[in-house]
């Protein structure tokens, strides 16, 4: 209980999840929660605390600060926590991408940090299990979709020129809104797909996959959490479903199920696990995974990532 | 179709029902329709309009000018077109309550017009067919509430001094809004009360209905669009059900059921009809009933009193 | 951890509540978890569990044994397992009502058991601490309403001749459905009132009130879970928010909010809480409430009660 | 109107959706609908009309039968239709692929009316307007997709060899449910991929587009109605969007819209139009079409089939 955190921007959906979990977690202390537009108010999850400023909570003491603000905020805020000797686990997109020339396109913004770009670690845990003193947390898209087809790739089994990804996710992926877009009267009964060939995940999960290039369609769901992916592939050798399961067979937050049909959002909602089933058909596999958008592809997979920077037992702090 | 009609505020959600309705009716043509923020757009419901400003289809010939404004907009817009010669049939509550003082409290401005509010008529067709130069068109509560009780003070069965009505809308009623309190993360899976004995439709269904004041008590429902109104009577005499079944014989567009049980939102919703099924036990009654918010609350209703207002049958252009 | 408890219904929507919170209470062992239609299966909630038969379940040896069953399942096992020496938490209606002739009327059964209704103690633990050896967990409707106007009622704050409560609950209150009439086609987008004026917690409610009637009428929300009660009283004298504030002011598990519009059933779901606002006009005061169904109107409540037959601390394995 | 038209299967979704499309269109007259289940209840959407029996209906004079009932029960009545002289419309599987064989794996059963499957014209109107005896309806996703990819396949533009497409459906598309499987519970909050590469309307789909093979994968929406579908092609030449504005432009039910993006489930639901936008990058292009799954992908269909069978114009008895 030595080891001081920080959460910055701790009033959106992904940093209310945080404060929750870590609100609790036995070997970890809560000190400073930033919310720029709720200053001075109790901080949802751990009224114990008041929200205070994003200047305000990078003076802070921060053995890690984790930082669930926009890529922008994010860009600017972690060299500054760094250099005062926090070490930073972003949750935004900031420090994902290897390739520094994608930001332009894909975030609209020129990268203004390439030497932390270049140090950042990736910390998708069932992946790689990163130690390092600034780690990005992957995104929740990229999380379901590189979990469910890495392990193929990794055994050559299937085209790696050939991925197609259509996924689907719950309103809550959008952040809070103030808009007529993601009204009530918007969403209910809609569905559609968004960025369509042009998401910000599309070379992040094709960086973590281990291909050059995919197709990636995200559609926007009438519901408040949950992301179903589904990735159609070719098969060049192996058997998929089995592939997937020896790869994660000592992985304790994820669950590989029996067919493509068994996975659910319902299921993966409010946990903090990827599910995973294959069906194949000649030389065509689906491998469908479900997650929660806000856990297993924000809030959780971060604390799984603050454990392993930590040294502590990956799962602590998840009442699994 | 010499008929010139005109809607001012043809884009929220009651002026595009009312567009879609009267684009379709055989004896009246549309000419006009009026939206501050969408001038040159094609019109919704019509595209061979063009969206014009309020100023602009003021000055347009209408033989009546239908206004799906908000209530301070309507009490500027009804005296201009009176005077250029144009009926006017106002959705808001403007014109509605006879007392002029209860526009303080409950719509939060002077009411202006007290000559104008003098004049007009209340248009609930099943009470009175208006034919006026200036019609009040009923709110949405007050319709379902109202028509559920009104035979029944008028046969004295009920105590006129202990009348309590709950009832829950669509998010629909609420008009377009781009704020957070109206997105659909905040509205999807939650229900609430809201202006808990403060609600302008509190007074008008009181007129409407004969009583000198009565416990009306609205809420949020999670859905587009119906209302559903349960209301609570303590009997004096009679049989409430049969009451109301006589009061309805031959209305085309209020349909008894043989329960209070039997009336569900999704059977009123999309359709002009009012709903109304009673149980008794002992000496208290439920009444229940449910209509379309944006219909028979709103643009049907219109177009019923729009009939009555030419002359023509009070169903025309209403597929039943 | 010696005191050996049972879950019997445990596959129900409350029984699975009920397992998830036991599962990881630290001072009670789940050792049996009973549901007749899936013997044999891992418990959902306690996976190194196999749920076993009723039969088998009522023979095991347990301290306490919870039934999460159907009121004539519980008539039936509750007697048996008392005889074998463990104690009995009902979640069921079989043992709340003091009138055993109330049975036949809003239970459609007669009671067969009146000498153990006499001896069972009705465990609301807000109005009474229960350390029987046969409790009556209370209802979801009852807790909800019952918890909004007792201290009005003990403190002769409002007229007990004169009460009317609606209430809307999610479609988990109605338990696991394979019907058309709880099909999502039938309840997405619908809102209706069902056994108006007949509805079994009616009598529930005036007994825990500490009335002799009032008018109870229930609606069905298209959401999984939450419970909104809302009670419309003439007051006598006092100050009605005042009042339960003070009434509640150390229970751990009752909120008091500043209004009746401030109560949110979102704010309730998933928590273990009841949220309670009042507003008063005149001689009027509505007394808006929320709980989730399943936790406060059922899992959680019954968590309580168990703690308090073991002389536990009553919010031990709530998460709050 | 001396045309008899009879419905059979009358009261499912897509049977009520006729019923009320047939009752108001002006040149038949809708003489005959059956519903096993509800034999002597009024005709919901023609309540002048009463259920009568498959077997009383299969004896009335009827100029064209259309059959909303399930793909066995058509393969039944319409040889015995046929032979009393009246047309059939099949709204079912029965008669849709040209290929006897695929029926074992698809549907589930032998195929046998072998010559009445080679002489039925599969009826999909912007790709052939069917004059026949007897037409087969086509599928709610073949619809959706077919005519997104089949002016690119005309015209050489895809990789006939590599298409994939996702779709998602509202739960009307399974029909009528008593099962907890499409109860409210388990539907809303999830989506999930059903029949994953084994959809009976993937041949349907390949056969109408004019490819070998291709990849569909369905998916179940938490919403009463609407699909769409996402198919992701690989371009050879030409443009994708022009190619189907220019195949579409004077189609009165199909509609381009600008990009993929554009498409919405809720602007094409309670429509009987097909929308339909594109978005390429490099050599992968996106089409995504939306149809209301019970009116383009059925019923409104279904009369334009109907009207082209009787000569009359393709869109009488739509309401555009």
């Amino acid at each position: 209980m030595n080891t001081h955190i920080g959460i910055f921007g701790g009033s959106g959906f992904t940093g209310i999840e945080l404060v929750t979990l870590l609100a609790k977690h036995a070997s970890v202390k809560l000190t400073t929660v930033t919310s720029d537009r709720q200053v001075g108010e109790p901080v949802r999850g751990a009224p114990a605390l008041k929200y205070v400023s994003h200047e305000e909570g990078a003076s802070a003491k921060l053995d890690i600060a984790l930082l669930a603000t926009p890529a922008e905020v994010s860009l600017k805020l972690a060299p500054k926590l760094l250099a005062r000797g926090s070490r930073v686990l972003d949750l935004s997109g900031a420090f994902r991408l290897k390739d520094a020339t994608l930001y332009s396109k894909f975030y609209g913004f020129e990268h203004t940090e390439p030497a932390l770009l270049a140090e950042a670690v990736y910390g998708l845990p069932e992946v790689h299990r990163a130690t390092a003193r600034l780690v990005a947390n992957p995104g929740c898209y990229a999380t379901a979709a590189a979990l469910a087809l890495r392990p193929l790739i990794h055994a050559n089994a299937i085209d790696p020129s050939n991925i197609v990804i259509t996924a689907a996710s719950g309103v809550s992926g959008a952040g809070r809104k103030a808009s007529e877009e993601y009204s009530f009267m918007e969403i209910e009964g809609d569905f559609r797909a968004y960025k369509v060939l042009s998401h910000q995940h599309t070379p992040e999960i094709a960086q973590t996959v281990g291909v050059k290039d995919l197709v990636f369609i995200p559609h926007l769901l009438p519901m408040h959490r949950g992301i179903l992916s589904t990735a159609v592939v070719t098969v060049r050798q192996g058997d998929v479903a089995a592939i997937l399961r020896d790869a994660y067979a000592k992985e304790p937050l994820v669950r590989l199920l029996p067919s493509a049909d068994a996975v659910r959002v319902t299921h993966a909602a409010r946990t903090p696990f990827c599910l995973i089933g294959a069906t194949t058909n000649g030389n065509k596999a689906v491998i469908v995974s479900a997650i929660d958008n806000l856990l297993k592809g924000a809030a959780s997979q971060a604390v799984q990532n603050l454990n392993l920077m930590l040294g502590l037992a990956e799962t602590e702090g998840l009442s699994l």
